[in-house]
């Protein structure tokens, strides 16, 4: 089980106490940013985010409401002399922009920032906790979906049979990961013998910001929690289209067509004072569904 | 008389729910923004500065906690589709970073974006109602300070005087500026026969970042309100020093030597929770002494 805390759920220009997309993935002890809104930083802050935890950030695309507010965190992790290295994984052009924002105010970072281009899907991060792999979206400029799962073992040791069967202890890793078991005297000792079904490795996909498309549909299917971007309401179907983005009913019927777990809805238009009109029309299509709201934790 | 908003009154890294600098000086019906920091568009719609009537934008040095906001404002007045042109006036290399960040994004400004770079003391502005000047402070950077003077003529019309002498009114606004007037009939009639003393130009002074230094005196001398950066208290004296900052106590001693009216500290470091010592500080010196807080607009 892990966590996703909304930080920025408005799209484009901040509006109604709402700021531009970011939002934290606790796992594993770890913080990853998904996209840097502006005000970030201060978001972090306002919501108990460990600044100090954030090891790893992905930047879906170059609109300026999904990272102008990286440059100020990279800054202050500088200024409170940060020493871990940090990731940071983002289309191309953002590396010459950070390295020109660098040198115009004469700054060098005390910790390593390893730049990690975006060109298309790959698995990007693989620990023993977790991976994070990437997917292309649409939209008007070159822009990624991001995919977070657990990495737990599929299997867990029965620790009576491993009692019984007097496997030793450096075996039981293998084991978890699927191994059968060869004994002193010749005899194998298949997997199912030795283990039980692990945990589930829960997964949360993000997509942000897209048009509405069934092109990367096989990256995010089964996922259990699904973020998909809902910038308008259904009335403004064209509008959409035509800006690259998506509608409530249109992300509740990638949640369906992916048989997601649950749909998180977000990026809302700043024409919305109110939002409560995006849940009720997804929901018609697909009852799993919630408002993305600052400040809460969504347990995936 | 005019007003300065201070949107921002912390250095470097955001905290104690103090931002970055930024202040929203209004004269005449524009608001001349001086500085930018992240979160300055947010803190414009916190206290209620009319984002469309901002005209001109001063940015002092490319410190990202004076400029981190820009992008994101000039953006969202982009998004909204503003078509007025927009003046802005910092160092040379911020017009390179934000060529990049529009053609990264794939960007164009529905409305004229003017860049003035800045490169010494001169005027930078004068209209019927105001003049801009910016000379250099002392920085770790190249970095400016400004100064905002009202710009009424110095004399003002004798209605009595004007009536009896018959003076066409065409002939007022060269009155105003202190040009005397020879009738028909050959007879001069000095400017003091017609006129009256106007109005005090008021005017405001901004100097952050810069280091305790005697330099821009000249500049500022007699100012109505100055607004001088102190980051630190006078313990910190060595620490402000190397670091080409001021203590509460230096801005104040600048403050007597310009025979400033009125002394507004501001940049407070982060490490300072609580800045009510600075203003008792700098008092010692200067008793016209205030703490510049977010949100309040001080009058000139």
């Amino acid at each position: 089980m892990f966590g996703v805390t909304i930080l920025g759920n408005n799209s484009a220009v901040p509006a109604h106490d709402r700021h531009p997309t970011a939002q934290a993935v606790t796992i594993a002890g770890e913080v990853l940013l998904l996209d840097c809104g502006e005000g970030t930083q201060l978001q972090i802050k306002n919501y108990f985010v460990k600044r100090s935890r954030i090891t790893r950030i992905f930047i879906s695309h170059l609109h300026g409401d999904h990272y102008f507010g990286l440059i100020g965190l990279i800054s202050s992790m500088a200024l409170i002399n940060r020493a871990t290295p940090l990731h940071l994984y983002a289309p191309a052009p953002l590396k010459e922009l950070i390295d020109l924002q660098l040198s115009i105010s004469d700054s060098v970072l005390p910790y390593e920032l390893i730049f990690h281009p975006l060109s298309g899907a790959e698995t990007l991060v693989t620990t023993a906790k977790y991976k994070v792999e990437v997917f292309p979206v649409e939209h008007r400029i070159e822009c990624y979906g991001f995919l977070i799962r657990e990495n737990h073992a599929p299997r867990k040791i029965d620790p009576q049979k491993t009692r019984e069967y007097e496997i030793p202890h450096a075996y039981f890793e293998k084991l978890q990961w699927g191994a059968d078991y060869q004994t002193k005297d010749g005899r194998l000792l298949t997997n199912e013998m030795l283990t039980l079904p692990g945990k589930n490795n829960a997964s949360y996909a993000y997509c942000a910001d897209t048009l509405y498309t069934d092109s990367f549909l096989p990256y995010i299917q089964n996922v259990d929690l699904l973020y998909h971007e809902s910038t308008y309401l259904d009335d403004f179907e064209l509008q959409a289209k035509d800006r690259f983005h998506s509608t409530a009913r249109q992300a509740a019927m990638i949640a369906e067509k992916a048989s997601a777990g649950h749909l998180l809805l977000g990026h809302f238009s700043s024409k919305f004072k109110y939002v409560e009109a995006f849940e009720a029309e997804a929901r018609e299509v697909f009852p799993y569904t919630d408002l993305s709201q600052e400040g809460v934790t969504y347990l995936v």
